[in-house]
């Protein structure tokens, strides 16, 4: 947990009264990831398990489809650059982060649109059923998990999970960045997305449910509260959505 | 609040008992933003105070310096898009969103790189003070204030404070978003940036910690944690960092 996090100096205040003191705060990695010689983007994460991170984003964005696709990935931590190259070259759509997922349509009504030329999304197709007793059991399973966040308070969660047990777990400073690495770790580690079940500590945003109805996970469990997008398209994509799990209690979106 | 929220039909777990039942889910509004007629950036965001956003967002990305720069700013609520118009047409760096802030130098150093051409982000110059009790009760009125929260847990809130009272507050599903209104609101009302107090609810990362130093606001109080890079780039950057401002307690980073 070292490298994760940083001990800095700092006067607590409790009333009137201070204190030299020191605190752990969690570390920002900024890292820029390089596709086939094309400087692509620049995230700011946690700086552990980046290759899970870099798979998991390309393949969230639409730029690979499976594992398979990557001949090679190279981290160099001091410089914060990791280079990924892949058997297939596929044309990387121009400004393609800006590109929008989602585009009013008229009166109001929103539809998906592709974000790269391969990059439709399905509905996600599954006749996964969990009882509540297992939800209850996986979320008390997932907080137990989450060191980081009790060293520093500063980090988001992920988790997938079968039915009964976490099969991958990351912490990391951004949403995003956390769900991208269980993604990748799972394409990386060939085990697979259908048929299991996603748990993160942040917000469920329009860009959550498409990033999960792209990796075909049925089901959404989050801590936090859902958008009103955010549910709109768990629903037409086919995904059960539930927040604000937390002790015995949730509810279940769609 | 009606435009801001939406009622949604739930089914309410408690222990193994099911409710159905309707929850309020807070709105995700796509807006994209035109900068004489270039299509700048699409955010998703709360559909609520729609031009303070696109100015803090323009000044927070060094786009425009001022508000007189700002010669018009019209909305299409229907089809989400928001025009700005200046009087003076700067270029816009291309892939400018993309462009990393901070770029990791030889040995780990870090340093800025200026965002846009003028963008210079200089050291914030202050002689404030402000006893720790300013902070608890201003802190309390903050937390008062976020009625979305409360009714959605939802989004993120931010306001500007003089050491007395609150004079900006806007609430976001996006934390950059909130703070982003916040700063639009006091420049669209000619209010005062420097000499005040940024209050957020949400993490002080290093993009926080430049956009905060841009505007010339020497305080930052959070109710959550910092990142490395945001007490790193607070320090370097003049301003004075607390974190974890919860009830009679604080922590000074920086």
């Amino acid at each position: 947990m070292r490298s994760e996090t940083k001990r800095v100096r700092i006067l607590r205040m409790n009333r009137a009264e201070s204190q030299k003191t020191t605190d752990i705060v969690v570390q920002e990695f900024p890292l820029t990831i390089v596709l086939n010689d094309v400087e692509l983007v620049s995230l700011l994460c946690s700086p552990k398990n980046l290759d899970f991170l870099a798979m998991g984003f390309l393949f969230s964005e639409g730029l690979i489809s499976s594992r398979r696709e990557v001949s090679g990935i190279h981290v160099d931590k001091e410089r914060g650059v990791l280079w990924v190259e892949t058997t297939h070259k596929r044309k990387i759509p121009q400004g393609f982060a800006f590109r929008r997922l989602i585009t009013t349509g008229c009166g109001k009504s929103l539809s998906l649109v592709n974000r790269s030329e391969k990059g439709a999304i399905r509905k996600v197709e599954s006749d996964l059923t969990i009882p509540s007793g297992n939800i209850y059991s996986l979320m008390s399973k997932f907080q137990r998990r989450s060191e980081l966040y009790k060293l520093t308070g500063g980090v988001h969660s992920a988790a997938i999970c079968d039915r009964n047990r976490i099969v991958a777990f990351n912490e990391d400073i951004g949403r995003h960045n956390a769900i991208d690495k269980v993604i990748g770790e799972c394409l990386m580690k060939g085990m697979a997305l259908r048929s299991r079940i996603l748990i993160t500590s942040g917000r469920v945003s329009s860009e959550i449910s498409i990033k999960v109805a792209r990796s075909g996970i049925p089901v959404i469990v989050s801590k936090s509260a859902p958008t009103s997008l955010g549910v709109q398209l768990a629903n037409e994509l086919g995904i059960t959505l539930i927040g604000f799990a937390r002790g015995l209690r949730m509810n279940i979106y769609s």
